[in-house]
């Protein structure tokens, strides 16, 4: 069966190394990627700082409007790590601590030093929580409802997200096809609008670029719809090929 | 004269290649770099869809409460470059024809195929503008009030801030130093904590990381005065240094 319902995520991105330019964020496109591959479709992103109010607002608003909400940093042992404390607000639920969580990490911290009571705030959970599992670290990540608090080392991020994969009820992933040209995009703007008009079901987003001392565009094509997919791009290539532009399948 | 006040920034990211995950943004990181030497803090980033509303209402809740705004994004020739025409929205103002962004256009595009139609769409700005000059390109960035619509690709976004840098009015920049410690966070995390009570006006980030086999964390002070910040970072050296994990001055 298949399901015209579109299935969104939002991403709040908690953390100061961010908005200080510190850190270069690469949960953004790592979540989006993987989201795509559920079937869901990343609406919004937010980065807010270390500080409770930001992060309440932030969970509130996406979570409501939004399928799913995943939340990435501030979940470590130390005293900038608050997203629990603040979802827990947010939800309007106290915090405690994961029985399940308390077990892992007294076993890893077992041999590493012991499990420290710094280290045990790391079970720390909002009233209600499961857990993510996590494969890097003694750390899991947290699930409450639709909200999935993971953390903010992408490499740990993206073994709580293989631990989540087909868990989540999406829709019909949204499919790509990528049409490159050594054009500049401002040459064909009509035709492109045209063709976006032409094609139902479709929308065509124009990436322009500069290398080598050439100018050229990548048209990504996206739909759910695979035959409306090929179809579009077909156009496309077939519409640049007739301006003596010829149409290169596949990014540039 | 030195000033307590805070500036504050937002931006806004404006594209649905950013939420595809096809894009890796980079423009985050460099707004926050340029943000932090001309003394203004970026405050909070969303990332939005090349959506009218969502557009719209993102600008109007960051430009409310923030000294200034940046959006990066959707100034394009193509028809999916509707940033323009929703912050014009957002303003409740008319779109206009920028007549100094019209000859900026003629001029360019006089021995690059002539200024069509297309082309002309990036002269188009929300009425009462002034323009940002692009040393990249054709087309200038856009300020409107505390509003400052930059292009979307990075190197373009360069000559934009560049041409900006020295002309907003921001406060006493956030300084900051680092100190590095083959240490896991978790293992000093309650001295982390008490450094940090201990020295006010100066936040502490810690930043943990797992290389070459070992675990260690880079702890990132901040704070806008220069005395106060180097005494937290000696405090904290001394007593990494007194627990026999050695302080490291700057990132490891």
């Amino acid at each position: 069966m298949t399901t015209d319902r579109i299935y969104t995520a939002a991403l709040c991105v908690i953390g100061d190394e961010i908005l200080s330019g510190r850190t270069q964020d690469k949960n953004i496109s790592q979540i989006a990627l993987w989201l795509n591959l559920q079937g869901i479709r990343l609406r919004e992103v937010r980065v807010v700082p270390d500080v409770e109010d930001a992060i309440v607002e932030a969970v509130n608003q996406l979570r409501a409007r939004n399928d799913y909400l995943f939340t990435t940093g501030g979940i470590g042992p130390t005293h900038d790590d608050i997203t629990v404390d603040a979802i827990a607000k947010a939800l309007g639920v106290g915090v405690v601590h994961h029985p399940e969580a308390s077990a892992m990490l007294h076993k890893y911290y077992e041999n590493r030093g012991g499990a420290t009571e710094a280290r045990m705030r790391m079970a720390r959970v909002p009233d209600g929580a499961d857990l993510i599992p996590n494969r890097m670290s003694g750390a899991p990540g947290i699930r409450h409802g639709n909200i999935f608090i993971m953390a903010g080392v992408p490499s740990i991020t993206a073994g709580m997200l293989d631990a989540l994969t087909g868990t989540l009820e999406g829709g019909a992933p949204l499919l790509s096809d990528t049409v490159g040209c050594w054009v500049a995009e401002s040459e064909i703007a009509d035709m492109l609008g045209s063709i976006e008009q032409a094609h139902e079901g479709c929308q065509i987003g124009s990436y322009p670029f500069f290398r080598e001392g050439r100018t050229g565009s990548n048209f990504v094509i996206r739909s759910t719809d695979a035959e409306k997919l090929a179809a579009c791009a077909d156009a496309l290539a077939a519409a640049l090929d007739a301006m003596g532009r010829p149409a290169i399948r596949g990014a540039i």
